[in-house]
Formats: structure tokens, C-alpha cells, sequence
């Protein structure tokens, strides 16, 4: 662990457009499981709640493949809630009172954690497709090079869902000792074909984009806006059960009492999805995109074991609680299962979770109230493990 | 029913690049729901077996969103067998030693029948987003055009898959007299919410492409590919079950032994992908993809009838087998059920039949015994309620 690190300080939601950041100098590079260097390296972060005196209450979060540090705090590009601001802050379940809550930008992102947006010290240009194709491991690297500067030893928990989920996983099998609960949420321990597939059809909308210029689209003055919806079309379409649309949309009309026999947005759902596309273009960089959908596919967790996930977790005295949505069909609840039976097969403390709503794999977004309550559980029961203080205690300090 | 047609003819496979086809004069124009007007109407079709002397033989074969007439010869395009080729020929469930089979090509497509792609005899210029917006009760009058051109009174049975059986739905509805029987398979009597996302998907996709010149791309000599190639990437996915993806494909690579940390196509799943959307693009019309996926969103039979989709089948005498498979997630089977409900509600003849198969919506165009043995007992006992001669026995002929 790198020593002499600055203090914390507690932050407010919108001290700094995209919240703290690290750099690491040139000589403390982050080497990727494909060879790469990234160097330097820069982490954006945000903090949420104070360290307490032993540094044992820090909670990592994970955020998923378009998501970022802003877990709770006002987003700088989209003046929104943070993507998980109904689990973090006094009082939530994630509570700010009595945890110190961490949230990094994953690298290869695109919201201050150095990606192929940032630029490349070799050519003074952004790196673009020269950016270093990262996995699930480099990200949880890059986050391990962050809590080191931190002085933490041992997070109390690292939680995350979808690719977070996957980080989770990912953290617990690489550095079980730093991790003395884990949550992973609506997530896999390896990408799926047809989870591939999808990512696939994304990426091809964006390189099918003219105006992405392989890549090269910053130098030039363009984005690939075109391409990046309809990719962020087709995914949102896998974020929400067949049910959830039903009851939000079925096949209501948009401002109309008739359909038009038209390519207009007569339905609804294609008004709701357009809009998605456009407004995730405003937010979001389209190699960032490429980058973390790849990251995903090529998640394998048991691949590095010798192919036994219960190789990944042999021993480990970390705590987990597993959850599942019984309408993600992105992410079913088989996926998580076998996650539970390595860690069964493991020797490991787990409680699995699989909660009943119809919003498909975005529910762990969204407000869920038996999905809550699971988390203040999990969290209150690890804490008193831990022998943290409850908020307002005499051992607080 | 229009008198004095021309006999028909059993045709060889290839005798001509799209079949037979049956031009309508200027003054017998396709009125459709949408308002507008399509002529001179084509119709390019094809046949297999011979219409018996009292016409009473005849099985219409309702294509797919992107199928066409070659249900059961070489495909003219691709050389490939014709789309229902394990169902339609000698001895096969749809026995052309017994049966007079129909297929065309849907008003709207890109196969010979009338299309975006045909000049429009106001401009002479490819019609382009000037043809008007088709609905499935569209394609259904122009075939029914068809078979009074082929002095059919009734067809001893309506068949077919996915859009096919929403045509299927609507012969049954709009004309019941002169439909026998009814195989409406892996279908809905409405597009879902999700399936309207999906197909939305698939048109901002083409829409997206500058090559797509505001459907103007014909008279200006290029071609939408990179857009539809994305669009049936998209769509292929929905074709195919979660499991047969992982049992075809899994995690496989292709043609290497490790990733490249790339974006090439490492996993076959890519490439699969990849080279599923460059064929497709080779034999369909960009804009003809716009007109059937839109067909299909605007498809709600009980829309037209009061909201109930029993009303729509009221006293009809048609005997219905309603086919859906249960790894089909575009075309769930409780969508079938939902059709079955109203056809018991509306008095119907109907069996039911979900056939269990792990190779998703796409299973009715495979191999899939049960399927084949349950199309065959239906028709075998249909043929024997109409009375229609066994193949070999004297009263053919």
C-alpha cells in the first residue's frame, strides 16, 4: 500500500465537475491483462461520508457500463440524482452516516478515469482505439492503486451491480483479504453469448457511424451520435423485462389518437427510446463505449481459475450476499446461482437473494423496496461482524 | 373473385429469377389501410404441386418478415434452399403430391411483388418512402387478389410463422369462408411493446446511415448496408433462444486460442453476428425492412374489432392448430395462448401445440420433429374433413 498519502477530506457533491481525482506519476503505470500500460493513470472519484478513525468503514462502489462516480451526488453533465442515490446517503441503506462510501470511475471510461478520450502522452492526441483494451481485472486494479492511496486495508464492502457486480466478483477472487463483505448484484460470472452478442450489435452501430472515423472522431470535431443511439437503443431494450415495458408503454400511442402510417414515433416506446438514444449521447463517449462493453465480454472469472469459480473463491473469509431480479433476463437468476454454488463449493458465507419484480435487470437501479431492505440487512449484520460503530455512538468519534 | 384467369400451371423450380408473378392493371389498385393507393400492383409468386380439379387443394404459405415466395425451391439470390424446405415437397407435411401450395412475396417486400423498391409509375423513380405505409390486413387483400386471380374460392389452409401467422390471423378473420384451416404458428395477434422497441432498433439503424439518403439511396447508387447489417444483427438475436446461443456458440473463439484484446471478432458469436448482417444485406432492401417491421408494429387484429379479439373470430367454422415453442422469447407462448383464449371464447375449432425446443423463435424454419409430426397430423386430418383425395388413390386426378 502506498504510504504518505493525503488525508481525506469529506467532499461536497459538487465541489469539482467530475468529483476528486488521483494522478498517479508516469512511473506508477497501470499494466493490463493485454499487455497495455496506461501511464498516468488518473482516477476520478467520489467520496461520500467520513473514514472513520480505524479506516474500516469504507464501502466501494461498483457502477455499471455506462454509470460513473456520481453514485449520489447531483450528475455535472446531466443535473440528475446520482445513479444510485436512492441506496446512498444519510440514512439509506449505503448510509453516509456511518460508512465512508467510494465511488470510482472505471477506467476506459469517460468521466475524468483515464480512457481513450484522454490524451495519449506518446502523441499528444486523444488515445482513441490506441487506448489499451481493459478487462473487469484492470478496472478492479486501477480501483485497488485508488483505496491503496486511500490507506485502506480492508474494505468493509465492495457492492456493485451488472458490470459492477462483475468488479465485485472480480475483487473478491483477486484480493479476498481487502474485502470483508461482498455484494454482487444482477451480474455474471462470465458474459454470456448472447450478452456478447448484444455488446456486438452495439459496437457495430458505432463503428458503423461514419462519423467515428475509426476511432478518430475527437481530432476531427465529430461524434459518432448516430451510431452511439442506436446502440444505446438496442441496449436499453435489454435493461427492461418484455412485462415492464408492457405496463409502461404496450402499445400506447405518443400524442396521437390514430397512427400516422408513417416512420414517425407513433408508439410510445419508440418516442421513450429515441429519447434515450439522444440524451445517452450527450453524456457518454462512444470509444468509451467500445472500451467498457469489451471489458465485459471478455469476463471469464472461472477462465482464470482453471475453470472452477469455486477455485476463484477457495477459502475466502469474505461475506457475501448474492441478489438476482427474477425478471433480468440479461442477467438471469441462473447466472446468479452459479455464482452462489462456486461460493457454496467454496467454503464461503453467502445469502443469495432473488427478489420479484417485474423491471427486469435496471430494478437494481430503481427503488425496490425488498431489494432495500435486503441491503440494510446484509450491511447492519456484516457492520456488527466488523464491530463497527452505529451511527451516533459513543465510538464513533 | 376475378373469372377468366389463366390456368395455372405447375412451375419448375427456377423457370424464372422471382417465379411466377401477376400484374394488376392501374385500374384494380391495392387500397390501403393507411389511405393510400398501390398501382399497378405486382405479385410475384411461387407454386408447388397442382391444383385439383375442384380447387379445393389449395395452401397459402404466409412468409416471415424477411422471408419470400421460394418457400421450397433454390433461392434465386442466394442459391440456398427455399425458407420452409424441410416442410413443403413430395411426402413432406406440406405434401405437393397432395396439396396445391402458394407462396408469395408480401406487398411491401423487395422480391418481385410491388415495394419501396419499384418505380413509382407517378415519378419513375423508385417509390422509396413515397410507398405507402402497409399494414398486415395490406398484405393480406393483395393476396387475396392472388387468389381470386387463381380462381380459388377457399384456401384448404392459411400457414405460417412469426409475421407469416399474424397474416395467417388476419385471412382467418377478415375472410373466414374461405379459409378451411388456419396454422397460425410462433406468432401474436399484437406486436409487444418490445417488439416494437426492437424493430425501432432496426430502423434507426437504417435511418442512420448516411448511405440511407432519406430513402432516396437507389437513384443515387449507393446502398444503406452498414445500417441494415446492424438492424438484422439486432433482430438475428431475437431469433434465437438464450440457450441455443450458448450450446452453438458459448464463449467460443474463432479461429484462435486466446482473445486478441481487440475489437476484432474474437468470440464465433461475432463473427456469426457479422456475417449474418453482410449476407442479409445481399438479398434485402433496405426500405422493404422499414415496410414489414412497421407492418408488424401496427398489427393488433382486435383493435379492429372492438378490442376483442374474440369478436374477430366469432362463428368462424376455420379449424385453427395454433403452433408456439417454448424457448421463443419475440413471440412468447403466452402470446399463442392469448390467441387460443379468444379463438375458444369465439367458438373456434382449435388444438394447441407448444412444442418444446431450446433453438428459440426461429425454430419453425428447423428441423424439429415434433413440429413436422404435428403439421403433418393437422392437415392429414383437415385434408380428411375436407375430403380431400390421398395422394395415389383414384379420385385424384
Amino acid at each position: 500500500m502506498a504510504k504518505g498519502a493525503p488525508a481525506i477530506e469529506t467532499i461536497a457533491a459538487s465541489d469539482a465537475p467530475n468529483g476528486k481525482f488521483i494522478q498517479f506519476p508516469a512511473d506508477r503505470p497501470l499494466c493490463t491483462d493485454g499487455g497495455g500500460c496506461v501511464a498516468p493513470l488518473t482516477i476520478a472519484y467520489q467520496t461520500y461520508g467520513e473514514l472513520d478513525a480505524q479506516r474500516s468503514n469504507a464501502i466501494l462502489l461498483c457502477h455499471a457500463l455506462t454509470g460513473d462516480q456520481h453514485a449520489a451526488n447531483l450528475h455535472p453533465l446531466t443535473g440528475k440524482a446520482g445513479w444510485w442515490d436512492v441506496m446512498v446517503g444519510p440514512g439509506k441503506p449505503f448510509d453516509t452516516d456511518r460508512y465512508f462510501v467510494i465511488c470510482s470511475n472505471v477506467v476506459g471510461g469517460c468521466l475524468g478515469t483515464t480512457g481513450p478520450s484522454s490524451i495519449n502522452p506518446a502523441t499528444g492526441q486523444p488515445y482513441g482505439l490506441d487506448f489499451p483494451v481493459v478487462t473487469i481485472r484492470d478496472m478492479v486494479r486501477a480501483q485497488a492503486m485508488l483505496i491503496d492511496h486511500l490507506c485502506i486495508d480492508t474494505l468493509f464492502c465492495v457492492a456493485g451491480g451488472s458490470m459492477g457486480g462483475m468488479q465485485v466478483l472480480q475483487w473478491a477472487a483477486s484480493y479476498p483479504e481487502r474485502v470483508f463483505a461482498a455484494m454482487p448484484i444482477a451480474t455474471a460470472a462470465k458474459h454470456s453469448s448472447q450478452n456478447i452478442a448484444f455488446h456486438e450489435v452495439g459496437r457495430q452501430a458505432v463503428m458503423a457511424d461514419p462519423d467515428w472515423r475509426s476511432g478518430r472522431y475527437l481530432e476531427q470535431g465529430v461524434r459518432p451520435e448516430k451510431g452511439l443511439a442506436v446502440a444505446r437503443m438496442a441496449a436499453h431494450i435489454t435493461y427492461l423485462s418484455d412485462q415492464a415495458l408492457q405496463r409502461k408503454f404496450g402499445r400506447k400511442l405518443q400524442d396521437r389518437s390514430a397512427p400516422t402510417f408513417s416512420f414517425d414515433a407513433d408508439f410510445q416506446i419508440e418516442n421513450y427510446l429515441r429519447h434515450q438514444g439522444m440524451a445517452f449521447v450527450d453524456r457518454f463517449d462512444a470509444n468509451s463505449y467500445l472500451f467498457v462493453t469489451r471489458a465485459c465480454d471478455y469476463f471469464d472469472l472461472a477462465a482464470d481459475y482453471g475453470g472452477s469459480l469455486a477455485q476463484a473463491f477457495k477459502g475466502t473469509k469474505t461475506r457475501f450476499c448474492v441478489v438476482a431480479f427474477d425478471s433480468d433476463w440479461l442477467y438471469p437468476t441462473s447466472d446468479s446461482r452459479a455464482i452462489v454454488h462456486a461460493l457454496n463449493a467454496g467454503g464461503a458465507s453467502v445469502s443469495f437473494v432473488e427478489i420479484e419484480s417485474d423491471k427486469g435487470h435496471d430494478a437494481f437501479l430503481l427503488h425496490e423496496p425488498y431489494f432495500i431492505a435486503t441491503t440494510r440487512g446484509f450491511l447492519e449484520a456484516a457492520a456488527a461482524a466488523r464491530g463497527l460503530a452505529r451511527p451516533g455512538s459513543e465510538a464513533r468519534a
